[in-house]
Formats: structure tokens, sequence, C-alpha cells
């Protein structure tokens, strides 16, 4: 099977949020609320801010997430759960999410630290879903945040997706599509892409049409002839400016040339030359292969004379910064009618307890000033809450945005982020602080777990 | 939806795709047969040999290629292809696949420019499914590669692959589960890998079952008590030394602990030193977190009590090759009975033509010696061929090989590598060459297509 049907989900997880389901179903546990919270702990190194995405696919996992009979046949048969109860495994096959779920909407600027979801929900469900919602949420995020990158260079110039090919499988591919368009991308060559998000999809030929022609002038033609004013002509199979040339000999209709190798400073100028000595001054010209934000800037700043740019492989693989140090931790358990806080005390892998929620201040001019990170029960009177209810006993409280309302949130909220914080290297770093009631919080929490230095490795603290 | 249906691979690829397929109808070229090959242009910096992969998935592509009604209604609708005559997309819904496929197993060994896989088919055929095999083959032979360096460093010590969470999506993690188990990995956590591939799955418990109990000590014993001898405690939640000691003092059955943060040396040392003080000698440690394989390579050296190794992010998302240059290139076409080699010759992007094979010599010791890339049609005695059979008239001609024979298929391959191509950084570059015959045919294509300084610009050339 290539992928997974939807009704698969269940077992897309790592093993030991299984285990641990079975743990807490056999402890009598499963009832217990759990909430838990999706947050990335560091920035890397080249980023200064992040750019939510995927909350519309983790909204369809919960709403799928079921374990099929031949999946229970699986797990039952499973060395690791050999002794697990088999009611378990009846449990399993009724196994639905009920749960809540909060989320900061597509498309908003986040930082580390902040939560971008909030599950709250009987154990195992919030549980199960860890392993699917951080490799979901995650990897969209860093692809939007690429995006956003690519198309704060570019201006008013056109950036189009086009890196399925380079994508880590074809469904990473799609992925990357969606947002891709998120972050600013006008379309993408992913066709898919199209037909399941409705995400406007470019491309016109490639290399191969040319070279299934014996000569590049008659493939020209050939393509001229059925696509007409919309024909994008690949120009570089042999020499891109002679190409040109070519297609302008034979006053071909066309609506713009690619450029897929070379130096495009130098051969942009040529061909641009060219095309408006011939009265073609309407014709565009685009770039495509090897771009990123750093060679889109430059090109720019040379004033080179290119209108659309055409990005691959460090779009969708987000090259520089391929994954994020995304965390799912439990933040509170309920059990017998009363919550208990949690927090991990790993050494510098410390994780913040209670239900949060990010509190956005703005200056005057609507720019983005500062967050705080706070218990979600606190109140900044004057600042914007971030984290907006979406599921609640399992079910959608209210139509999710469209992807243009997505897209144009992310060009809003990009728009008031100062531009100290939006640089391409040596970004500033966005102030975000935590509350003085989150910070005592943990404080509680450390003395009760971290045993002090007088008391360690005696026997009598436990 | 979350994840495309298997019906749905049809629209899995780039627009120009399906532009150049209806111009091909168009023109008549339909049944023209072309053969494709794809390649990996050159090797990144940190890689010295490739680990093919993906080839499974590939054939599974090629069985379900087709369009449904409903993706046809989009591509009829669709702006770009307005000016396609409606005969086209009566074409599609007949779609199949037809043609012939060659390639290299799964598992094998192979270098830059050397072709993966070869496809001879109608032209539509054949260039529709560019953009899906890139992706696929790619991506799986970029995690086979990256965990056949760590399973290599790591000697006989386990390395099982947690990296779902970080992947491009879980689709993505869904391959590397399946790609790294070719790469030598002992397992993965991902349980759907299990269910579809037949992986061996591992994975015990996370921080959020320690934290869902109000002490250390009682989550310990309530798991051990569930899983007994089967259980692998994760002891750094709050202080790993502390935990393994409270679980000695409980006498809890377990297996293994996993470390997952901290310093991996000198906490292993003191969890070694207490657990054989304690007669545990017969319990592993495993590390995870933040692991490749330069940091194992490290560690071994440094002799620390590692039994096992969990990695994620940098298996799964390649961190410091995070793509591969693949390439899909037509390198023949036939038309009116006639064959025509094709190649490209864009400005350090040259792809050689004809329909290629890989001979590979061995030294007396059955080491691999040298490659020659040459034309399919040569012969080289005393070489191997790795290019096989796979597909013909759009059918498998037999049974592939099990993923366990694949991995065997690996380990054989990667011993018969000499060590100076194994390195981990500064690797040699193992001897490719191109045999005369492919040689002169480039030049005779290239004398054809790009004018001599002499004829260039000058218009009597065309």
């Amino acid at each position: 099977m290539i992928s997974p049907t939807p009704t698969r989900v269940g077992l897309l997880t790592d093993l030991y949020e299984l285990t641990m389901a079975a743990g807490y179903w056999q402890c009598g546990m499963d009832q217990n609320v759990a909430t838990f919270e999706l947050s990335v702990r560091s920035l890397p190194l080249q980023r200064s801010f992040l750019l939510a995405a995927g909350l519309e696919q983790a909204v369809e996992y919960f709403r799928q997430l079921s374990f099929q009979p031949e999946e229970i046949d699986f797990l039952r048969k499973h060395p690791a759960l050999q002794s697990v109860k088999p009611g378990f495994f009846d449990f399993l096959a009724q196994f639905r999410f009920t749960g809540t779920v909060w989320a900061v909407p597509e498309g908003t600027v986040v930082f580390a630290e902040e939560p971008l979801l909030r599950v709250t929900a009987p154990i195992i469900e919030a549980q199960v879903a860890e392993t699917y919602l951080l490799a979901m949420l995650t990897y969209q995020t860093t692809v939007a945040t690429k995006a956003a990158r690519m198309a704060q260079v570019a201006g008013g110039r056109g950036i189009v997706e086009f890196g399925t090919r380079r994508a880590h499988g074809p469904y990473a591919g799609l992925l990357a599509a969606r947002s891709s368009y998120i972050g600013g991308c006008r379309g993408t060559s992913n066709v898919l892409a199209g037909f399941q998000f409705g995400i406007p999809t470019y491309g016109t030929l490639a290399h191969s049409w040319t070279m299934a022609f014996e000569e590049e002038e008659e493939a020209f033609r050939q393509f001229a002839e059925i696509y007409g004013p919309r024909a994008v002509l690949l120009v570089d199979t042999y020499d891109s400016v002679e190409a040109v040339r070519k297609a302008l000999r034979r006053k071909l209709p066309f609506r713009a040339v690619r450029l897929d190798s070379g130096d495009f400073l130098e051969i942009s100028r040529q061909v641009r030359k060219i095309l408006d000595a011939a009265g073609r001054a309407d014709v565009q010209i685009m770039a495509s292969g090897d771009l990123n934000e750093y060679v889109i800037e430059e090109l720019i700043r040379q004033d080179a004379p290119l209108d659309l740019f055409g990005v691959g492989t460090d779009l969708v693989t987000s090259r520089d910064a391929p994954a994020l140090s995304g965390i799912y931790k439990m933040v509170e358990i309920e059990s017998g009618g009363q919550a208990r806080y949690t927090a991990k005390f790993s050494e510098s892998k410390i994780s913040y307890p209670g239900k949060k929620q990010i509190f956005r201040f703005s200056g005057p001019g609507g720019e983005y000033a500062r967050d705080v990170l706070g218990l979600a029960s606190e109140e900044f009177p004057g600042a914007e809450t971030l984290l907006e209810p979406v599921m609640k006993s399992g079910e959608l409280i209210r139509p999710l945005p469209s992807l243009d309302q997505i897209q144009a949130r992310a060009a809003a909220n990009l728009s008031r982020l100062p531009a100290p914080y939006r640089r391409l290297e040596g970004g500033d770093s966005y102030p975000v602080e935590k509350s003085q009631a989150l910070k005592d919080l943990l404080e509680v929490l450390r003395s009760r777990y971290i045993p002090t230095p007088a008391a360690a490795g005696g026997p009598g603290k436990e």
C-alpha cells in the first residue's frame, strides 16, 4: 500500500503511546482527564519567528482517530502487549476522540515555548495523538515559515512552490504545497494540492518536451500552438539566450520564459534586453533551480529583471533548518475530581506546567511588542489571547477558516511583526516572558520533584 | 482529507507533466515510446555512497496510476488546460501504465549519476510518473543511506528509528521507518510500519507516564507490574541516576532503562555502575535524544556503556543532507519506429543519452573496485550489472524481495564497499567512469545541439 488510508491513523503513532494506553487502561486511569500542550522548544538558529500551520489536518486526525478490527488483531498479537488484559483491545474497538482542543489559528506568528495546540481529554485519547500531531504541525509550520521568509524578500514578485519531487515523499509534497501557500506563495506545481485544497497550480513544460522534438524551435512552436498566450517556455535545455531568439524569430505566442540553470542575473538581463528589443515587454521572466530566500534577496538587490521565482528543494525541505524541536507535554492531569499540575525537569529540557495562554501586547501602530506566556486562568488587559477553542466533545466548534483566509491572516500577522524580528539572518529575539504565576507554579513543582542538594541520594526523600 | 487515497496518485504530479501530456496527445505523439532514467546528479558533501531504496512503492505507484472521474473533471476546468481538445480527457479516463521498468534492487550501493530506475513506456506514461518517483525514491534512498551510516558506527549495538514525530509529516515517518530498516536499523517506533511492512516495533513509555503518577516510583511500579521483564524504564523525567536507584530499591522487573537527556557518557557510566552493583548486569541501557552517527561514534569511542540507540530527527530528516539532487531525464525517444537519443546540455546540468547500465567490477576479495556507466547494449566481462528488469507491459515480472531480504542485501553490499568509501566525513570518491561509447554518444549529440563558438549567434545554424 502506498499511503495509509485515513482509517489507518490510529496506528500512525509510536508504540509507546499504545503501551502507555494499555497501562492507563489497566490501572483504571483511562477516564482521567489530562491536558497536553504542543510547542517548539527553541527556534533554530536561522529563525526568529514561526508561522503556525497544520491545524486543519490535526482536526481531521482527531475526527478520524479509531482502530479497525484488523489493526486491533495486529496489536493483540504484538509481543510488547502480550501481558495486557484482553479488555483493552475491546476498549480500542470503541475508541474515539471526545476531547477539547484549543489552538492558535493557522497563519499566526508564534515563538519558542508558545503552545500551538492544547488537548484536554481522557488521558489515552490525548496521549496517542502525540506522534501524529507533532509531525503534522511542526512540518507544516516549518514550511509555512520558510515560505514567509521567501515571500518577504520577493516583495511583489511571485513565488511558486515547485518542490514535490524533492519533498520527503510525495505526501510531504502535498503538505508543503498547502503550508507554502499559507506562508505567502502564489501557488504550487502540485496538481493534487489544487484538487484537494483549491490552491492555484502552475506549470507548463519541462526539458523533456524540448528533447522529445528533433529541434527546440519545433518543440516551442508545437507547444505555443496548443497553449497560445498561456505558454511559459522553458529555454535552458541547450542555450537559454539562443532559445529566446528562436521563439521570437517565429513570432510565437507565449507569456513568459523560464530559466532553470546558469547565472540568473546575467542571463535574465540578456533575455530581458532581447525581449524588449522585440517589442515583447509583456513577457515575464521566471527563474527556478536551487533558489532560496538568500539567493532571491541577492538577485533582487542586484536588480535582476525576474518577475517570478519557482522554488523547490530549499522550501519543501526547509534545508537550512529541516526540523523543529517540537514537544507535546502533559501539563495537567485530573484524578478523583482534582487537578494536578505536571512538569518535566530533565536537564535542559524543562517543560512548564498548567494550561497556558499566549498574551500578545501590541504597540500604538498595531505592531507586535511582546508576549506573555501565562496560565490560561490569568488575565492581561490590553493583550490579545492567541489560543482559541477549536473542538469540544470531539467535535469542531465552528468551521475552520478557508486557506485564503489563513493566507491573509499570515500576511496580516507578518505585517505587524517589526522588521528586526523578520531579518533573514541575525534577527532579534522577540520578547516572550513567562508570567509570575507560571514561574511560581514551576518552582512549587520543582521543589517537590527535584531533591535539594542536601537531600540528594538520601533515602528519606521518598 | 488527511492523506490521498491510493486512487489519487494520478494527480500527485506537477502540473507541467499534465500540460505536456496533453501536448503530446494533441501532437499525436502519445504512442511514441520514450525512456527516462532517474539518478542523483551529485552526492551531498557529507556522503560518499547511497543505498538505493523505495522501489517497492514505485512499483505500487505504477500499478495504481490512473485518473478518477472527479479528478478528470477538475482537469477539464483547469485554466491551464482550456485550450486542450476534449479527447485528451477521455484518453485520461482509460489511462494506465503499460511500460517496462528496470531498476537497481533496493539495498544496492550506488553513486552519483548512476540510474536507480529506468522507465520505457509511451511518453505520457513515463512523463507523468516523474514527480512521484523522484520524491519516493530519493527520500527513501536518503534515509536508508543515513541509517547505514549510523548502523555502521554502532557496530553490534542496535539502532531503533524513533523519528516519526520529527518527520516531514506522518507519512514521511512511515517511509522513514521502512528505509531506516533497509539501512540497518533494528526496528522502529512507528506502529503502522509494523502493521504495513512487518518491521519490528519498539517502545515502552514516555515522560508523560511518569508525570501521570504523583511519584515516579509509583509510575515505575505500575508499569513493571503490567509489563514485567519487558519493561524499558525511561528514567530522566526528573533525575536519571536517582530514578534507577528507585527502580532497584523496589526490585522491579525491567529489562532496560532509557536515558533521554543529559550527558550520556557520564550518566550511562553511573547507571551501569549502580545496575551492576545491584546484580543487574542483564539490564541494558538505551540512549535517545539528538543522536546522529557522529555522536554515536564518539560515545562508542569513549566506551560509553550503551547497548541501544534510539534515533529520530537526524535520521528521518537526514538533517545534514536533507535532499538529494534527483533527476529524471529522457534519454531516448522512438518515433516512426526509429530510436533517437536525447540529452540536456544546460550549464552544469548535462544529462547523458541512451539506456544505460551500471557495470560493477570487484576485486579478488569481492570488494567493490570501480563502476563503469555504459550503454545498456554494451558488455563488460567480469562486471556485475546492477539494473534488473522489474516490470513489463505494466506488470511485475516476479515478486519483489521481502524487506528482510532487502536489509540483508544492503548489509552484504555495504560489507563489500571498502572502508575509505564508508567514512563518515571525507570519504574517498568511488571511481565511476563513463564508457567510451557513452562519451562518444554525448559528443555526437552535443555537436548537433550546441552551436560551436564560430557558429554561435549566426542564423545559419538552424
